[in-house]
């Protein structure tokens, strides 16, 4: 008999790379599941790649879908990515930043449950966490417990009884914290590529939300980050 | 201002095309959502172009997901179309079939929900009727209600409290009714296709379970088919 198995949602960042090692560190056998949906920096896949091989991934599978045609996002559109936005560290200046893309997560979940039920995965596990939830809808504990309440119902699988549970487990972790576990777990961040804005050389801006969140954790753990700045 | 929008599942066959002259008669601009998904039949696609046109859609987005690299279905996979089968026309005896696609509708209601947030869209119109709901888990009255209720938490929009409506007129239609309704609309079902398994020229089978249905239904409402079939 095959060991478990879980669908593991990869981008190639910090946080998702950790996720891999977690899961595999609870003896599940790894399905990574990576989009490539437009986003403006094609490194990111190579970074997933990278992190799925490392990790002993039973299979990668990257899927195509262009959210560009659907737009509102500066992740997807010709929006300027912010940089030394004020107010980052700051939760109560929170609001939902240009970086959010519409009901994207609502979308990689759908399409991990699809991949969860033709491959019989027990779980699908999603990087989501604290930080990103003071400013995307989509990564709030609510949404992820609505989630696994619609998958329940949503497949065949659900209908015989036997629904993905969606895990989350960095929800509550902090990026100090997420970088101390995998660290623990033996991840390798100098393969994970989290800049929103890299240059060609694939070589980090170190002044979007996304850098700043990453090197500030790296500082408050007291080691330094292996990923390329430029 | 403009007028209130609706986006629209449109497939291309007999049900989307009545969806659309339903979600037009109540006044709602239509912003027509289609997926080339790796589907056999790029007819189908072709079908959808035309309905679209016809019903004056402010907007039709074709989107590719290639969800044959997930498989576990007829629909896109290497496993045989069933034609003839026994038990189509009895309740009692469905399952759900072979052509059941993992997570189809729960996908295509995600990316419909990300256009929704994009373009302000009130409401996402879906053509899963009873007929369907006795196969398919992902047709049942409980997934579109679970769907509606995790929209409501997924999005920005959401967290403003304007979540849009997830509308399925067609749910407890027969397939006789939807073609009443349909005719009384001006829908013109010539330019739809339903066929799972049509030949290189377009013209439909005959005998997989939607050819029969539609005809069946078609038999019912006492006007022919005016679909190709061969």
């Amino acid at each position: 008999m095959n060991a478990p198995r879980a669908v593991v949602l990869l981008s190639g960042g910090l946080d998702s790379a950790t996720l891999l090692a977690i899961a595999r560190s609870e003896g599940l056998g790894v399905l990574a599941l990576s989009f490539d949906y437009g986003q403006r920096h094609a490194d990111e896949l190579d970074a997933a790649r990278r992190c799925a091989t490392a990790a002993g991934a039973v299979e990668h599978l990257v899927l195509s879908l262009d959210l560009r045609a659907i737009g509102g996002s500066a992740l997807t559109a010709e929006i300027g990515v912010p940089k030394d936005r004020a107010g980052l560290f700051d939760p109560a200046k929170r609001e939902v930043p240009v970086t959010y893309v519409p009901a994207r997560n609502t979308i990689f979940l759908a399409v991990a449950l699809a991949l969860a039920e033709a491959r019989g995965a027990s779980d699908i596990y999603i990087g989501v966490n604290v930080l990103d939830t003071s400013g995307y809808p989509d990564c709030r504990p609510e949404f992820i417990a609505a989630f696994e309440s619609l998958a329940a119902v949503a497949t065949r699988i659900g209908t015989e009884g036997v629904s993905p549970r969606i895990r989350a487990p960095l929800l509550r972790m902090t990026k100090a914290q997420i970088i101390r576990r995998g660290l623990e777990l033996g991840v390798d961040y100098g393969l994970t590529r989290s800049c929103y804005d890299p240059d060609p050389a694939g070589r980090a801006c170190g002044h979007c939300d996304s850098c700043r969140l990453r090197l500030a954790a790296f500082g408050e753990v007291g080691v330094p980050d292996p990923a390329p700045y430029r």
